[in-house]
């Protein structure tokens, strides 16, 4: 996965639309909160996985996956409210380019957790 | 995550609600590709965690949740494709109670995939 | 909107795949129950367009449009119920190409709904 | 439906919750431009009905329902992207106690609408 995460907005780590103001992201202050809530993630898929090694019936499975699912959007939609509140917060603070930028990028963003 | 599939249809694995006329799941005659797909999907969780760890910029992190959404998604659906091919035919051939039972399930289960 | 709703499966009413064997789609039993559901969400609509008029707070049209999907997608779910117990379920006891067909178009019918 | 939305919010509409700084909400320069979607959203809604009076194949019916689904998340989309290019913005600009609640108050908004 780790080639998957090299998108544009990472590449420039100093510009305005990949970092907020003061190079530090949202999520930061509660990382180690991240990290728990993903490893446990990480557990759910595995419990999956081995479910259907040893053939659990469908319906069983599929209740797992809609619990993992509403896991991950609650990770999405934590991530995205530390967002709103540091680095949308400082860009708007400032102002001009860079606040039209980070708004219009926070709103495909939602978009796309709506969507998927 | 191991006890928390011990669910109740689970339990009765030789009952009407928990398997299929046959003993036999949908999804076994593809197990080996459920497998491969949601070892795919652990390791886009393992990506996220790295990139959280790494202080990646959180749009980037929501970009690769809601890609991992929609691979989860795509599991789900195929499931429940297989459960209704196999699972729910046979029920519905032999008709009777097991056929509303295995109906109100399956039901149940697409809306939980909705909602989530 | 009549213009959008002829599509190619309804077109051949008379076929196999824009009808049920016996020519009665699931819903029919429960017409009046459907159609008065969606005069509430017709309604809740105008509810909507009425308080964008009424320069009402955006929070709060937000709030009506989340329940406005909410309840749209209860009556997907409840149509797609009945297909499947009517118009499947037949095409299952009767077998072979038609059954195969039935099933893809649910399957696709759930994606849409689950994706949308 | 006009009862359903005099909600808490509205209430006080000179208060901080229920409105911008400037006592104008975010979509109020594109109002005929959200009035004509959900004319439209109507009109849908409107054909939908129509399609189960006139007894039309259930999955055309769920065809029209997913689009709906999609238009009405849309609208909800753009109002959201409006309320935080303004409401939102300037409750940030003059920071404290408002602009807090300005956020979990959005944050909730985009909760409601990744879930329903």
């Amino acid at each position: 996965m780790s080639e998957q995460h090299h998108t544009a907005s990472e590449a420039d780590d100093d510009g305005p639309a990949g970092a907020c103001e003061d190079g530090r992201h949202g999520y930061m202050s509660e990382k180690s909160k991240y990290l728990t809530r993903l490893r446990r993630v990480e557990g759910q898929v595995r419990g999956i996985h081995r479910m259907v090694d040893e053939d659990v019936y469908c319906i069983d499975i599929l209740t797992q996956i809609s619990a993992l699912q509403s896991a991950l959007e609650n990770v999405g939609l934590a991530l995205l409210d530390d967002h709103l509140r540091h680095c949308v917060a400082h860009a708007m603070e400032s102002g001009g380019e860079d606040a039209e930028a980070k708004l219009q990028e926070a709103s495909a963003a939602i978009r796309r957790l709506v969507k998927s």
